[in-house]
């Protein structure tokens, strides 16, 4: 930093793909803290080194960075103020801030350049000190890159470059560059093992009205796949010639791009004479509404991914004594029944298996230091899901492995209205998640109680567990729930040091009846397992509730109980009796 | 046009002040066109002559410009351009375009100006065609300026310029504009009538950390006024300075302003040198939170108000078969209930008199051509106000002046059920308007129906009946429910061409309990009228709604009926029993 004169290095959660799930390689801000989270922000200058971490990770982040150098700074508490705001008040005009601009947003390097230059102080955004430094960086992930068959995809690559330049001519666009790793893997029909559970290869993706050109590791891919590429008219270039690319684009170019996803130095690796139109990837709205194809498989995953999920309840419930069941033991059995399912391929993440208090905590991952035995007492919360090729599914039960006490069951009687309230809610189309997010916390509020994250997210097919751009959530993200979007419906309930609740199924946008008001739309389960009526409050119900939960209970039943064992289909017919 | 080389002119409804009702002064588009709706822009080029206008004006534009040379457009109908991209389409590189750079607000003009550099268009804003051939343009309203007693504003302007000087401060400005009317108002208590139903003056407002300027015109200020603004060391300049005074800050000037409100005009009058602080108005955001003061008389008024609402539908109800009743009769009628009641200076918006198929019209007026007698039968919707001295009102009743039929009797229900969850939610601090919206629709949407507005706006203190910057809606405004803020509670449902329905209360936030998720909020009914429980279904309510309904009539009769006239208050107790 003396050297290059600079006063304040950034160094953020990133990778040039913006993804949520990162490689190794681009594990720069954790191998700087020694911090392991997924989001935080690390500041380096002459006296300082302080590191930004959101509420979920203050107490993991504030024992990680204990013996360091670092200093926590918690994010989002009163008084604390942003990293570009504690940069702007410490450092003076003339002072030169570092930040690695491949892995930062466009939009938010302008957003800091904004703040910066308002006091003199100019962002560096082409200086990489962690490189030079970082001398055990783990090399990048180098997976086999593969085709997922077009019956499964259910629409060729040539399909879906057709929907994407449609989508580039309406805006004007006759080019458009892709960077993020599932946009680009749905596109081309591609999966791969770059990123940990999630199905992807490093990649970037320059679209123009009739040709295509992706930059992969010419190592990752076979010679069956360059043929078949040669055959659709895609051109393959070395994932690094990118920036070369995008700064020879001709003066007639005009690039449609997501400058919340694309980092700034591709932004700006293009000739500033082109044309920008900054506008969401037509690959993120295409993929989030699934074709026909796709939602039968994924009404089949249901099946699997329900048998897997009963076999694993049924397992806990009826596990002898003698067996060692701890959180990370019981991920294992459950990754094993999941694999026992035809087109398994991986978890779709790392599952959260929450015992007791551990349950309070959203973010909760198991490690060997944290881990605990699972006894015949208390409540237990585990959200997981798998890769099948077939889709991906994400679900959550919780259960008492006890007898439950009366809170308990009076809490997870209110969480369980909420998810039914969503499930079984009409709305009208154009809808957007947030305005459905409130069906799911009503109950809580009458009771002073809420939930702390959204109620839903965009779920991929055989792609990312988390996946834009609806949501439903208290976040007005402004994306309306079209007919074949693909989400979850999560509601919870979390009491700090105690226990927590969270109840959640898949649901599938689908049409219901057109009015005099207009075309009414509706949800449709894509999750199929039972909820543990023990800890149903009946009283607390209304009919209709009563009435969907022994519909929906008969419905796991009669779905699953062909294909399982017959004694498990003995006890998931006691477990979805009705109430 | 043709002399300056005018290719097309834009025409918008606007004032400089970014009013939503304006003086007749600025209704140039009007003019032009003969439509008298709130909302429309027209566009005059060499061959065409085109006025777009939203859904809520479609029959009445179509009907208005019938005989003159302009064309509808129908904007938000599928394949409608918006004006400026049918500008675009139709007109070549090269070519001027015309706007009144006064009368559109900065964020709109520097929008339009994006998309027409696209095309090598220029936009000229300089250029008011409209004021050289307008000839009989009605003249600058100029009512008399008057100060409102701080007994009623509870805060001196003294008091409110420090707080606008704490939030300048904040966010680094030692400068503010201010443009729009009621802020101005709000800051300098005072009042006037340069807009009809709204008690405003015509003014622009300048401050600094130290200084103020009120830009207004000399002749509407009295000498008290001038020595009362004096002791408060506020400058006074003629409205028509602003411009000047604008072009001549210094460089150090760090300008404060809200570009959604500011007209062009302003905003590029502002030396180029100048920094300028993009941001609402702190006005805007103080006067949203009413203060002790104003809350103790807006509960007060909401006595006088509910007298006047029930001497109202009492006579309704119990006119004489002889009386000339209509729909612009019983404004009138109810107009001089009001006008009874202490502290009474004007409705507070021209009130929606709706009688049968009229009712299914949410922006309905009845003129002189539409107006019709109320009969003994079919269903009546009011809307209407006041603004007193004591705080602005603003409710809506429906019934039905014969016996009502079972699915106007279903449709109250549901609409009174959503009516009912707003006014009787528990949200956590925080709460945005858009997500209480939902609570007041699902009841209606599960039975495939829906209403086309906000659930509630903000509510000015004897100011503005649509006061911002909070509302109740589905467009994801993102303000927080701040306790203070009045709102307005207003669900709906309006069948085409047979009736409407609308239920609204005003509805305070106010604090509730503090549980261990937080701090909880709840509204408190600012509102005392009765609903029509013989146009309820007791069996679609359940029983919390049945208490609520019941304990809100019991104190409506019991704060109304010590001030009604007996026998109104006696036929109050039948409208309020119990069911």
């Amino acid at each position: 930093m003396v050297e290059k004169n600079i006063a304040a290095l950034v160094v953020p959660s990133g990778d040039p793909h913006q993804s949520e799930y990162m490689a190794d390689f681009w594990q720069a801000r954790q191998w700087l803290t020694g911090f392991t989270g997924s989001a935080g922000t690390a500041v380096v200058t002459k006296d300082a080194a302080i590191l930004w971490t959101d509420f979920r990770y203050w107490i993991q982040a504030a024992s990680q960075i204990g013996t360091s150098d670092f200093e926590l700074f918690k994010q989002g508490e009163p008084g604390v103020p942003a990293f570009e705001a504690w940069l702007y008040q410490t450092l003076s005009s003339g002072d030169i801030i570092a930040m690695d601009g491949k892995i930062v947003s466009a939009a938010n390097v302008k957003k800091y350049k904004k703040v910066f230059t308002e006091k003199g102080m100019t962002l560096a955004t082409d200086v990489d000190l962690i490189a030079d430094i970082w001398t055990d960086r783990p090399p990048m992930p180098a997976s086999r890159a593969w085709m997922l068959s077009d019956t499964y995809a259910g629409k060729t690559r040539l399909e879906k470059l057709d929907q994407i330049r449609s989508a580039m001519a309406k805006t004007g666009a006759n080019t458009h560059l892709m960077t993020t790793l599932d946009d680009i893997a749905w596109t081309f029909n591609l999966r791969g093992e770059d990123v940990r559970n999630t199905p992807v290869n490093l990649a970037f993706a320059l679209v123009t009205l009739d040709r295509a050109i992706l930059f992969i590791n010419p190592s990752k891919v076979d010679g069956k796949l360059v043929s078949a590429f040669g055959q659709d008219n895609i051109e393959l270039l070395p994932y690094t010639r990118v920036e070369e690319i995008l700064g020879s684009l001709g003066q007639e170019t005009r690039i449609r791009l997501d400058p919340d996803f694309v980092g700034y130095a591709f932004y700006q690796a293009v000739d500033p004479k082109v044309w920008i139109i900054e506008k969401i990837n037509p690959a993120t709205e295409l993929k989030a509404v699934k074709n026909e194809t796709e939602i039968n498989h994924m009404r089949q995953t249901a099946i699997k991914d329900g048998v897997a999920m009963v076999n694993f309840l049924h397992w806990i419930e009826n596990r002898t004594d003698s067996a060692q069941v701890s959180e990370m033991s019981v991920a294992k059995t459950l990754f094993d029944f999941r694999k026992q399912q035809l087109d398994f391929y991986n978890n779709s993440f790392d599952p959260i298996m929450a015992y007791g208090e551990h349950s309070a905590m959203c973010h909760y991952s198991a490690t060997p230091e944290s881990d605990v035995p699972l006894k015949r007492e208390g409540m237990f919360l585990n959200d997981s899901g798998g890769n099948y090729l077939t889709g991906t599914t994400d679900i959550t039960r919780t259960l008492n492995l006890g007898t439950p006490a009366k809170q308990e069951i009076k809490d997870y009687t209110l969480v369980l209205k909420g998810h039914i309230c969503v499930a079984s809610a009409l709305f009208p189309e154009g809808t957007k998640g947030f305005q459905i997010d409130t069906l799911a916390r009503q109950f809580l509020w009458k009771e002073g109680m809420n939930f702390g994250h959204g109620t839903g997210h965009g779920v991929g097919f055989f792609l990312c567990v988390h996946e834009g751009p609806a949501k439903i959530s208290p976040f007005p993200i402004d994306v309306e729930l079209k007919k074949g979007m693909l989400l979850t419906n999560e509601p919870g309930l979390y009491r700090e040091g105690r226990y927590g609740i969270r109840l959640e199924n898949m649901i599938l946008v689908v049409k219901d009846r057109k009015t005099e008001f207009g075309q009414f739309m509706k949800f449709e389960n894509m999750t199929l397992c039972h909820f543990e009526t023990s800890m149903v409050d009946r009283e607390l119900l209304c009919q209709k509730e009563i009435d969907y939960l022994n519909t929906y209970h008969q419905q796991v039943y009669e779905r699953l109980s062909p294909v399982l064992d017959p004694q498990v289909a003995a006890w998931l017919k006691k477990k979805t009796a009705p109430i």
